[in-house]
C-alpha cells in the first residue's frame, strides 16, 4: 500500500472516530468518504452545493524549475486544476477561494504575475475570485477551494457507474506527462521535436481546460452519473472508478486517444505509447460512462456542440474484485503506465 | 504601506482588470474586494452561502517549535481559525476542506496526531470535514476552506457599522499574545508564573474557541449587521471596522478586557498593559457593533446564553478620514500596540 493511500485510510479511520454533524442544513450525501472529487452537501430547494479542494506544487513544479514555465501558468494551472474537480462532478462553478503564501525572496513582481495567471483563469473559467489567505511563509504554496452547485442528486459520482455502461474521454491523453518525460527525463540532444510540438507539450501546463462545460452538460442531460477527471493518469481514473462503482472497467487499447505529440515522445524514448496514454498525465480529461441505450444521444449532444468524444470502453461485472483491464488478442490483460497515486 | 496591503491591493487591481462572472448563480454581494472574514454568494431561495479560507503556519508556529504545542493542537488550530471567520460573518457551518501536505520526514504518526486534532475540531464545531488535498511537499501545509449559510443579505460585515452603534466584544482579550511574549520572548529565570497560569495562556492556541454561537446568535436576532474577529489583533480590528464602515472607532480603555493572565504577564514584562491588549493577539474574539436602542436587548439576549459581553466603545463621525481611537484624560489618542498586519 502506498504511503498516500495509507494516510487517506488513516484519516477515514479518525473521521469515523469524531463524528461531526453540521450545525445548519443537512450533512453532506457525498463527503470524504467518497473519495470523490468533491463532496456534495444538500442545501434544500433542490441545490447541492460541491466543494473541493486541490493544492498545487508551483514553484515546485519540475518544468517551472526548468524554466518551461511562467509564473502566470502556475496561477492558472491552480485555478484549472481546482475547476476541473467541480468538472468532474458535472458543477456549475460559483468562484474559488485561494491561499497564496510567498517566500522573502518572492518580489512584489512574481508575486503579481502568479496573482495574474490566477485571476485569468477565473475569468475564463467563469469561476470568480471570492478571496483567500496571502503572507509569508518559507516555502510558497498555492492552494484553493472551488465550489460549484448542481441540481439536487444528479452529481457525477465515481460510484455511478453501471453494468454495461459505455466509457468516454472527453479528450485526448498523455500530452501533459508526455512533456514531463520530453523535458525533464530526455537528455537535450535527444529532443528533436518541432517548436511547434514542443510548444503543444508546454500548452498541457500552460493553459489547462478543465471541462467544465462537458460535465456540465452530462448532469443537464441526465445521461450520466458517473465521472472522475484524470488528473492523476488514466489508469488510476480507470481503477478508481472501478472501486467505487464496484465493477471492472474494461478498456480496448486500440481506442484510446493518446494525442499525435505524446505519441511521438514515446517512440522518441522508445517507450511503449500504452505506458505513455495511461500513465500520471495530468490532463484534465473526463472518463465517464453513458447506458448503452444513450449512447448515441450523447454522440449527438456532444457533436452538436463540437466537443471531442471518445469511447474507450465499459463497465463489466466479472471477479470478485473489482479491476481495471485491456483487452488484448490472448484475452484481458492488466493496464501498464504508473499513475500519480502508486 | 506594509507588504502584505501592497500585495492585497495589488490583487484587487488585477481582479478588476480580469473581471469574472460566475456561470452559476449569482454574482458574489461581498467578494474579495470587500475585504470581509469571508465572501457572500447569493444562491436564490433566501440563502446566502458564506465562504473564507484561513492557512495557519502550524509547524512553524513559535510555541510548536518551543515545544509548548502538540500536534493535534495544530490541527484543532487550522479548523478554529476557518470557524472564526464564520463566525465573524454569522453564519452557520456546513463544512471544511483541508490541503495538507507533509514533508518527507513526518511520519504517519505524526500525521495522524495532526489529523486528530483537525477532526476533533471538526466534531467540536459542528463542521464536517468534507475532504482537501493531501500529499508531500518539501515544507509541511495546512491550509483549509470553510463554509457556511446566512439567511439572504443578513451576514455580518465589516461595513456594517452606523454612527452612535455601540461596540461589543465577544470575551476578554490579550491571551494568545501574552503567550508568546511569556513562551517565547521572555528568558526562563523570568518565567514565574504558576503552572495552572501557564496552563491559561497556552490553552488559547491549543484549543481556539472561534465565536460560532454568538455570531449566529447576532444574525437570527438580527442586533447587528457588523462584525470582525480579532484574528489580527484587536487595534487592526478596530481600524478595519473604522475603515469598511466610513466611521471613526472610539474606545474607552478602561473598558476593555485584557485578560487575567495576560495583565500578569504584560506586568511580569513591564509592557504597558494596553499594548498587550491591542496587539497582535490571536484571540478570535467578535468585535461588532449594536444600535444604541438596541443595547439592552443584545444584553439580556447574551445573559440568557451565558455568553460574556464587553461594551468597549462606540461608532463616531468625527475626522475626514476613518481611524481608530482611545479616549483619555487629555481628549482622543491613537491605539498602542502592533498588530499583525503592520
Amino acid at each position: 500500500m502506498s504511503k498516500e493511500r495509507r494516510r487517506i485510510d488513516g484519516i477515514l479511520e479518525l473521521v469515523k472516530k469524531f463524528p461531526s454533524v453540521p450545525k445548519a442544513g443537512l450533512p453532506a450525501s457525498v463527503g470524504v468518504e467518497g473519495l470523490d472529487d468533491c463532496s456534495v452537501v444538500p442545501i434544500g430547494n433542490g441545490i447541492d452545493l460541491i466543494i473541493g479542494s486541490d493544492f498545487v506544487r508551483g514553484e515546485e513544479f519540475h518544468l517551472y524549475r526548468a524554466g518551461m514555465l511562467a509564473r502566470q501558468d502556475i496561477g492558472y494551472f491552480l485555478i484549472g486544476a481546482n475547476a476541473s474537480d467541480l468538472a468532474a462532478m458535472g458543477a456549475a462553478p460559483l468562484g474559488i477561494v485561494v491561499a497564496f503564501r510567498y517566500t522573502p525572496e518572492m518580489s512584489d513582481k512574481e508575486f503579481q504575475d502568479i496573482m495574474e495567471g490566477i485571476c485569468m483563469a477565473c475569468a475564463d473559467f467563469g469561476m470568480p475570485l471570492l478571496g483567500g489567505d496571502t503572507g509569508g511563509y518559507p516555502l510558497s504554496v498555492l492552494s484553493a477551494a472551488a465550489i460549484g452547485t448542481c441540481p439536487s442528486g444528479r452529481a457525477l459520482l465515481r460510484s455511478g457507474g453501471r453494468e454495461g455502461d459505455k466509457l468516454f474521454l472527453t479528450g485526448d491523453v498523455g500530452t501533459a506527462g508526455a512533456a514531463i518525460r520530453y523535458f525533464i527525463n530526455t537528455p537535450e540532444e535527444k529532443r528533436t521535436l518541432t517548436t511547434q510540438q514542443e510548444e503543444c507539450l508546454l500548452s498541457a501546463w500552460r493553459r489547462v481546460k478543465p471541462a467544465i462545460e462537458q460535465g456540465r452538460l452530462l448532469v443537464e442531460s441526465g445521461l450520466s452519473r458517473c465521472a472522475i477527471d484524470t488528473s492523476d493518469g488514466l489508469k488510476v481514473s480507470c481503477e478508481q472508478l472501478a472501486a467505487a462503482s464496484h465493477l471492472d472497467v474494461v478498456v480496448q487499447p486500440s481506442t484510446v486517444p493518446l494525442s499525435e505529440v505524446a505519441e511521438k515522445v514515446a517512440d522518441l524514448c522508445g517507450v511503449n505509447r500504452l505506458e505513455v496514454a495511461f500513465g500520471d498525465s495530468v490532463d484534465f480529461r473526463l472518463l465517464f460512462s453513458v447506458g448503452k441505450h444513450e449512447v448515441e444521444k450523447l454522440k449527438d449532444l456532444f457533436a452538436s456542440r463540437d466537443f471531442p468524444l471518445f469511447e474507450i470502453g465499459e463497465f463489466k461485472r466479472m471477479g470478485s474484485k473489482p479491476a481495471a483491464y485491456l483487452t488484448s488478442p490472448d484475452g484481458l490483460g492488466l493496464i501498464p503506465g504508473v499513475g500519480w497515486l502508486q
